[in-house]
């Protein structure tokens, strides 16, 4: 740790490895294809603990990500983000060098791909079940068998499946709403899935996967697929969920102590809005982050009473205690656990350890 | 704009230009140093045009930021952070090169700059006047007395002056609160500078600046430096405080459209989180953006009734009006005028244009 000098994310790997252990073994025991997010990591050595558990197909959130990892030798990528048309180009090389998988929720994108994709591609209609972020609207069969009608004549696109994600499992109160959301997503879609296939449609796979059901529901079976990425790190948001515990967070940043202000029982961390992003959730008062202090093999569990409560561009406020404030000095390095560690791993990219 | 393919940070040249040669002007009529901070833009080409207008001396909010900005030719840099003590081995480089100027608020640090500093560096002592960030309060002539001590009896370190950064305008209802606290900051600094000339120490500089006083304040003489920042840009957080119109917002984030909802009038663009940051205004709900159209010669002045309403890692949800619904086309480009511009021109910096 003693060359740690600015904001620089910590990875546990045993923490992570069993994450995604944990996952893949619930997939495989529940029988379905587990397709692991890579948004949140976006790792290559994170990516590796994931094929020493099998892991062969993967989903990400951009044309870049994929060409990453494809670049790295993953040939089986899902983009699980509604298809671009301006990125047609990045498609099309994708295309012809992996398995790739677009998203689709509208003719307009289903014809453009039809005509300007040269390699095939695997397409998913995108649904939605009420999280109203994109995807055709559930209950719009006309719109879905429109747009099926496209692929199916496209000589170039091959139907994949129904792929959802209920993002509105996040704004649940408790985990009992969120197996509730789950359950009806996927009624939803098993629905759906039976009068496609009376209309001709036979092998539509399902995809699901948001970190809050894919960790909160036992049993994953009746879908064909999980997409969950979050939990390769879980973070406080998923805690305050219900997702996880403390120690299955896998990472936190560390953050050299810069200013010490008894007075007020303040530490101000170099540690701001560009390493750690502005999430926060609402507890008493907005939090930013909960603080560890590093041990010989980790980091403790939160400091009591103690929070990040504040952010400008490289600055963190954290408001402590008057015992934490008795021992802290300049130099030393507190950990932060992250609010949401997808957009924390995003701003630190460049600045990551294993430990 | 054909070819911006994925979230793109525009900016526009003469709105940029402009928005410098106001405030150097003023800064020229004031009688102040102008020593702009360079942490909003983090671009050499921008650096270039506030060269052009006489600029010699910046500020940046870390030492990476001035080690970039030193290997392009930059000699006069202020750290407008905290010193921090685990990047020593920087600060030691850079005070080779460079005159540097650092921040100190401890008698702490003050001894470890001493003893470890190995060229000649600036230091100004940081002052809280009320902000509650970093800085020694105003009051505590006590300790700052005891930091200026050790910096004067150090070979290495040269007392600069005191500086002050009133973050608290961002939290003020109107621009009558921000001329109040910013006379009310140059009061408690003009006191503490006659208080230390009194007490040895006859020649210290008083720096403040941000950019809502510095835009609002008309006469900015009875400081000696100003460190404006945002201004450069400017965003919609400083046109909700007073600081500028909405003309002078210099950047715009052209945005893909992957997904169009007429039942719910609302777009989904490729702009999420990653590109924007979560900053958002509390106006009718989450404001985390304005948008615009985008014209031959720049953009147009914010939709009616249109706002991004909501944010997840890749994708934006834009609320708008039926008569915007109707004429939207996938693949269209919508510009969104960021709340602050700052954090995301900090995570657009390598997917930038000039226009």
């Amino acid at each position: 740790m003693e060359s740690v000098t600015r904001p620089t994310l910590l990875i546990r790997e045993q923490v992570c490895r069993e994450n995604i252990r944990r996952m893949a073994e619930k997939a495989a025991a529940s029988k379905v294809i587990f397709r692991p997010h890579f948004k949140t990591h976006q790792s290559l050595q994170v990516a590796g603990w994931f094929r020493e558990q099998g892991v062969e197909a993967i989903t990400v959130s951009s044309a870049e990500m994929a060409g990453c990892f494809a670049s790295a030798g993953w040939r089986d990528i899902t983009i699980a983000f509604p298809a671009n048309v301006r990125e047609i180009y990045r498609y099309r090389e994708l295309a012809q060098s992996i398995n790739l998988n677009l998203l689709v929720d509208s003719a307009n994108v289903a014809g453009y791909l039809a005509g300007h994709l040269k390699a095939e591609a695997g397409i998913f209609i995108e649904i939605d079940c009420g999280y109203k972020r994109s995807g055709i609207q559930h209950t719009d069969e006309k719109k879905i068998m429109e747009v099926l009608h496209i692929i199916h004549q496209a000589g170039n696109l091959t139907i994949k499946g129904l792929i959802s994600h209920a993002g509105n499992t996040y704004s649940a109160g408790n985990t009992t709403e969120i197996r509730g959301i789950y359950a009806e997503t996927l009624e939803k879609l098993q629905f759906l899935k039976e009068r496609l296939k009376a209309a001709g449609y036979p092998n539509m796979l399902i995809s699901v996967g948001d970190t809050p059901s894919c960790s909160i529901v036992d049993d994953l079976g009746g879908v064909d697929e999980i997409r969950p990425g979050n939990f390769v790190y879980y973070d406080l948001m998923q805690y305050h969920l219900g997702s996880c515990s403390l120690d299955n967070i896998a990472v936190s940043v560390a953050c050299p102590v810069v200013g010490i202000y008894p007075g007020r029982n303040e530490i101000v961390i170099y540690g701001g809005a560009v390493h750690l992003s502005k999430e926060y959730l609402p507890l008493s008062g907005k939090c930013f982050g909960l603080v560890v202090s590093y041990t010989h093999d980790g980091w403790s569990s939160p400091l009591p009473d103690t929070q990040l409560a504040g952010l400008s561009q490289e600055h963190g406020i954290i408001q402590a205690t008057p015992e934490i404030m008795a021992n802290i000095k300049h130099g030393d390095l507190l950990g932060v656990l992250p609010v949401h560690s997808c957009l924390t791993a995003d701003l630190l990219k460049s600045h990551t350890r294993i430990v």
